[in-house]
């Protein structure tokens, strides 16, 4: 008999067809490897050498205005730029290139040098949502761009260079492969069954209840079943929208108010600002119709045990598949008990 | 006119089928975030603490023989246990699980606590080698065992909690995701031309010769076309070889002396001790044949700029596709002059 809180087993990941290995017996391992420093430095609400924070010089020579809510903009340092030719290059189908143009901007969620999403009113975080949707509509309608990415690095230890709370979106021309993965999974899932894949999954997971976060009457925030990083958590709307174009009024309040529990559950958890990556995934902007895509938020955050031990995805990681110890479901109930925390 | 060297694109990964976004032109951008202790800690010969050394108590209450080259034992917080039922559970093909049984083994290189394989003699990396191959032919041979994963994790930057030079093997019931796209693809180029597909591709290397880092008799260690972390290598033997078990005595000396060559070269780069996540890819040990198999190593350090300065696969590359600034031809450019240095 299988006991998942006990054996080693693996599990499918419904959106990417991926596996992730769990080994709950090897919690108790000790720690002897590195360790992170904690992150205590204040940190002023203006930083006169930030490059985000209201009139502030940036590195293209631009003086930013005195925003008071939110402000976007160029990337000065775009990996993706707009003219770049599309030509491609293919040696007997093994040495494959092909030109990517695309977007990059920069989203700053307050002039505030110093707050976080966890710590921001929800009708702030409102104001986010809404500029991202604006933001992507205006790529969506862009024939350069074939999909469009909202993502968040949270903190040092996830590569963030700038505590300023801000976001990036990359418009690609192309599909970026874990978009292509979760259209393939999603397309097929309603080929074969008549149905949304995730609502058919939220519907299974609101029934059972035990790897939900928390909810509203618009959302739904829970650690799912195949999740690879300790504390991942998905976002998911509860009626199936395939982007942010289609949200109203109340679903970017419910969105905003989601992304404010959860972001408050993981300061709670080790009691230390949470580190990681955040983005949300939506149906590719290549003008076609995508009635299998339903608009989600993934969160992947490094730490394991405390504010100081992070999991490491490396060797059988990155050269066989993903590997956790805590299961989904402890980590679910953990996260809830954070949020009374 | 695409220019490889200087315009955003992406890269066709022919082993997996994935795509990598290269952006060269932005290796200008100023580096403010977080930077890594430099490891400059004198390492002694024999460490009373470490379970690794000689003679030593390990966690399970075993002392370790007093080994005088390598030395292999079952791992005491084994991921994998070999007793595991191997129960599937389905719910609506979204909640997805499968018992997965299995065998972890630790390898020691060497008595020596401070040797690592970048300073160990061939001679004494060929009882290494060797060694891998008798473990894979055991682990083969078991009806519980259908892929075997040899992997290095060095350094504390990779997650190793023990310096003591080792590795370690897992050994999986089911082929773990990186491997089944690798299957896939070699069985698809098989199928299609008739020819395998890493003899082809290092084929086409050897011609044009700028991703080549070091070569021997029997093996070439490049820099992959698509290679995502940023001095990535994959070490390929000349003759087509599908696992260890079809090794001679050459083909065992030449992998050790190539790995040899691109640990040396690693560790002169940025003159440290390099860290890295390193392994092996062979035919899955399901019995059956696998002619399309092409043995291979893949060597994956975070190291971008110096000592201190890695890569972050973060936001874009977690939610989209990996990404990286410098090209693969001026990693391959820069590692072969670092086998002078
Ligand atoms: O078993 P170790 O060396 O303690 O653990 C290390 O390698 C494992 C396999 O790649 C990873 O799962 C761990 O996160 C890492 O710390
Ligand atoms: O653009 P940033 O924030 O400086 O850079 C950060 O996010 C990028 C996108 O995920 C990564 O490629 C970089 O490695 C990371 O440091």
């Amino acid at each position: 008999m299988l006991r998942l809180q006990q054996d080693s087993h693996r599990r499918l990941n419904s959106l990417t067809g991926e596996w992730v290995l769990v080994s709950p017996h090897r919690t108790s391992r000790p720690w002897q490897g590195q360790t992170e420093a904690r992150e205590e430095i204040a940190i002023p609400a203006y930083d006169p050498g930030c490059y985000l924070c209201p009139g502030n010089l940036r590195a293209n020579g631009d003086r930013n205005p005195a925003y008071e809510d939110v402000f976007v903009f160029d990337n000065d340092y775009a990996a993706l730029l707009p003219d770049t030719p599309r030509e491609q290059t293919d040696e007997a189908g093994l040495i494959v290139a092909a030109g990517e143009p695309g977007r990059c901007r920069v989203v700053c969620f307050s002039p505030r040098h110093d707050l976080t999403l966890s710590r921001m009113p929800v009708a702030s975080i409102e104001k986010v949502v809404a500029l991202w949707r604006n933001e992507f509509m205006r790529l969506d309608a862009d024939p350069l761009i074939g999909a469009v990415q909202i993502f968040e690095n949270r903190g040092p230890m996830m590569g963030a260079s700038n505590p300023h709370p801000h976001c990036q979106i990359w418009a690609t021309h192309s599909e970026p492969n874990e978009l292509m993965k979760e259209s393939t999974r999603q397309r097929d899932h309603l080929g074969h069954r008549g149905s949304c894949l995730l609502c058919d999954y939220l519907a299974l997971e609101l029934e059972k209840g035990e790897r939900i976060v928390c909810e509203n009457d618009g959302f739904v925030a829970l650690v799912p079943f195949w999740a690879t990083w300790p504390f991942e958590t998905m976002l998911l709307p509860r009626r199936h929208r395939g982007a942010l174009d289609e949200f109203g009024a109340d679903d970017i309040h419910a969105l905003a108010d989601i992304l404010s529990g959860v972001t408050r559950a993981y300061d709670n958890l080790f009691s230390t600002p949470f580190p990681y990556s955040m983005g949300f995934h939506q149906r590719p902007s290549d003008g076609g119709a995508h009635p299998h895509w339903h608009f989600h938020g993934h969160f992947y955050p490094p730490l394991l045990r405390s504010a100081t031990i992070r999991k490491f995805m490396v060797g059988f990681e990155l050269l066989g598949s993903p590997q956790r110890d805590i299961t989904a479901e402890s980590a679910a109930e953990r996260l809830r008990a954070a949020i009374k925390g």
